[in-house]
């Protein structure tokens, strides 16, 4: 089991339901799934990138494997998708709130995590990064697209600052609920002010558009 | 080296050659590749899942590593593939005859390796079905294939009742090689009879096919 | 930190760069990306294949994560391509020589520490060619591409040489600066001759080019 406070939990299981359901519903809308392709790909989205992080800070079996509280949620999350696709493509919005949530809380909590198994500051804000970014990204190449944190969207940029306020935080001693909290907040409110304004991040210069 | 019981093993060897061979001629069919690209894909198909299996339960270097009996069977396998592709393409029930002897022995065999490492039921399962068809969904996103685990057959399911059979055997303090065989056995019908049949996994309700 | 010699070390550090540049450059011309993407996929490239290395000989966290040199060269050569990929992509020819001192370093780094790390022969050549390949093969499969080492080109063959004299230095005891130094000229001549000469490894039998 975790050692997350109750309130950072909470955002945690929010965020991997939430990671489910949209991952699963991006991979109905990509490919033709059965059943098990996209629970599969709800579960890798929710899970693989805290996944990624656990096996390279050496911290296995992963703690999705751990505590049965990830499984169940992200295999409910894939599960709510496959039944209720054709309904919840038209609830964008808040599935965009919840998805940003899973996101801010990923990236904070995998920061956390990688500064407390002794990483340096610039490895534990890209394994951060990595923990919000890593399912989806794998999620999509197996559907085969390119990973749309790759191409498009401020996606990676707010999980990079989430994951930035948290290590700083934690080196200044101010670790604690309240700059978790702030933490999160910078990266949801980064993600939702690109959302809201189709915000990209900059191409290679002269590539014609 | 490894502690299966000779039959187990022998299964186990038997699962390795033919998941490289029909590894490898997948991959001849599904893209250009050279004669490195064969072998690797063949390869990564036999390995690949017991390789993601013990990265996830912190058994490092993997047993494909560790006995060179695997890498051995699996090099051999892509090379003959490679050798004797135009001719190997028209025997297509026993190669999934052989491929259905893999699946069902690396779901057992991934399932009570899991357990072994202190995982729970849930995750054990998972692990079982991942060390069955994690090679395969490797090679098929190496050669931009959408897995074929995601979409079509009774591949998943089999590997996910051969694992839980093997779970529930043990954690019922029956398991040894005849209740393995069994687990072996369920799984093995199960895929011969889905291959039979044709049948597949439900598809998400409303799509038109 | 590492305990390299001096000029492996420098010759591991310009591979670093020299991989982040061409797999950003690659990057950028094999898909619509953004900045995010470009960097991303340089610093895959760059640090991929010793990541895989690590993970599998249970070296975590990785090099790359505990050494912050890797991670500012790789980062820092995925910026200079993102900033000047219209006028690097006419350098072609230096590009490749010093894709080509990489593709040997990693090799030769990569066999001696999976023989430090207590694998047999055949493993420790195969991680040594994964090392040099792996990075470019992660890139491949998230732009999408079937990863050009398994079609075309000598690229895996003279990382399997340089691994190979690699390990016999070592097993012979002869392994020093010296032999290191061979084991890379090994690996770079051959490839090298590969480009010069377009020399392909042998495609299966009765294809059709």
């Amino acid at each position: 089991m975790t050692t997350e406070p109750p309130l950072l939990l909470a955002l945690d299981f929010t965020g991997t339901f939430a990671f489910a359901l949209n991952g699963a519903l991006t991979a109905v809308r990509a490919a033709r799934l059965d059943i098990v392709g996209v629970v599969a790909l709800g579960m890798i989205t929710a899970l693989g990138g805290g996944i990624l992080r656990d096996v390279l800070i050496d911290s296995v079996p992963p703690a999705a494997f751990r505590d049965w509280r990830y499984l169940v949620l992200a295999a409910g999350g894939g599960l709510v998708a496959f039944a209720l696709s054709q309904w919840l493509h038209r609830l964008e919005v808040p599935i965009n709130v919840l998805d940003a949530i899973g996101l801010s809380t990923f990236a904070v909590i995998g920061a956390s995590k990688a500064l407390g198994a002794g990483l340096g500051i610039g490895p534990a804000i890209i394994l951060g990064a990595i923990t919000g970014v890593g399912g989806g990204t794998i999620r999509d190449t197996l559907v085969r697209r390119i990973p749309s944190v790759l191409r498009s969207d401020l996606y990676a940029i707010p999980a990079l600052i989430g994951a930035a306020v948290t290590v700083g935080a934690i080196r200044a001693d101010l670790y604690g609920v309240p700059a978790a909290l702030a933490a999160v907040a910078a990266c949801f409110t980064v993600r939702m002010i690109g959302v809201h304004f189709g915000l990209q991040a900059p191409a290679p210069p002269g590539r014609r558009d």
